[in-house]
């Protein structure tokens, strides 16, 4: 298996998300990792249609249960048919996960990774404070390329590895 | 039907979360609303206590499959198996909802409260800020006795409703 | 907590089965069961009309994230979002499940109860064969008052229990 | 998107039954289908690992949070978190499924199947009788080959396709 990185945010992103995640799609299918996406529009979208411009595998975890309600850059449909209880699937099913931009959904899905455990990059999305101190648990990435390095490594324990395996074999 | 009110809230939360969340359930019941809760610990079992001492109903939406993990606060417990996925359920399943203090598995139905529409009373709990801007999407409120009235006023779509029948219907 | 009961079966039954549903709900009623069902219609309106006819609790834990999709007999409405996915939930949250009559989701409802070790009832139901030979793993029930009682004896580990308490505490 | 069809069957299978669903992953592959399995040992490992053996991409659907509960043959993980509920996106996952030999589970996931109107083809699987006639809902193969002509054939609504396009485009 090679690695899988999950990317989220939401279905109408301004512009400039756009681009960050049609970049982090790119870099994600360059280093060899398999991108996780919800499978819509938007965000979703972008990100899997960098990765396919570089060759890259993509995963679309759809709500319904048409896979033609799959971005057109969609390589393997999963259809749930559970509505946005598919959040969990998404983030659960990346080593690590990307947020950029993001709207409420992406909110759920940030909350269920740093529940999980599961290593989590912030793009340009939410920021979270409780007792007015901000929690630092998630990871903060300046640009596409600075996001998926940290994804990767995170998603590989810190340790690089070039073998394109993943760690958790 | 009655009206149906979740609370949300961790299992570990700190002692005086634990007298809000008792409060809480015991304002509820009194209004005649049905408490829904994850039906675990902590803030989950105060306000379930509070609503059984005087007389509610509690539901608990329980992630495993056996009703022994239930607290012994809870009436009805409804056995998901699906672990943090039911959190979208205990979401779903109120009217309205008030969050209290909380870790990240409340910060992901506060993310689905929020995606769906359904008003979400803030109990001294997560803060969410975007580009600077705090959301104000959520209701705030200082004391339990305060968190109950609105959250009780949001479910009736803003209209005191003394007949106890909730608005949907 | 009182024993949870499941009643499973389709939206548009054959008339008898209706009447048979309502029997069962009435008895499971009177026995003092939480009848629970999926909240639609057909059987689990059947169902749950006896139950309320009696004083009864109802659950419906319904597909969809809206409880006014609920039959109009039903007390505690769950709204999980998730589809027919929520037939688990159903098969579940129940100490037995009474299976009346039935179409394709009430087979998949057999198939998780068997998986799960849950005792359930057969009235008019499905007849599953491997190889051959009838699976005879399933109790079965000649008339309503036969079922509620076949259900209730195993809900209780095979020993009655007049005080009302589940054997599961 | 190339053609996905999900194979059901159960952890524990007969020897011979092993053998069949080892043939039923080459054959599909051999078409140019993605298989989707439930990732785990048995029926599911055995497909996963004739379709490896010829170049197929596999992906398991797992019930729990961790990628290395999937058998060894598996190129993309699900993880899903829900237990059992994740039998229902394995077979909304496929165009068409084919049942091999099977347990409860896979007796649920046949319902969910018939349910949703996904082609399900039978191979020494559940014979399922209502009121004294066998259900024709199922389509019968009698061999290996036979079930994945008949898988496809079914995926594509009838019509062979030897461009290896899925007819749902």
């Amino acid at each position: 298996m090679n690695v899988q990185i999950s990317v989220i945010g939401a279905s109408n992103p301004p512009p400039q998300a756009i681009l960050a995640a049609e970049s982090v799609g790119r870099e994600l299918a360059q280093k060899g990792a398999v991108l996780v996406t919800g499978g819509l529009g938007g965000i979703m979208e972008a990100a899997s249609k960098g990765a396919r411009q570089v060759g890259g595998t993509t995963i679309g975890i759809l709500p319904g249960s048409d896979p033609k309600e799959a971005n057109p850059y969609v390589d393997i449909a999963i259809c749930t048919g559970m509505g946005y209880a598919r959040n969990i699937i998404v983030v659960k099913s990346g080593q690590a996960v990307i947020a950029i931009d993001g709207a409420f959904g992406t909110l759920s899905e940030i909350g269920h990774a740093l529940g999980d455990g599961i290593p989590i990059v912030a793009l340009n999305t939410w920021t979270i404070t409780k007792a007015g101190s901000e929690d630092k648990t998630m990871i903060i990435a300046k640009t596409p390329k600075d996001a998926v390095n940290k994804a990767i490594e995170a998603a590989y324990g810190g340790q690089a590895n070039p073998s394109g395996k993943r760690n958790i074999e």
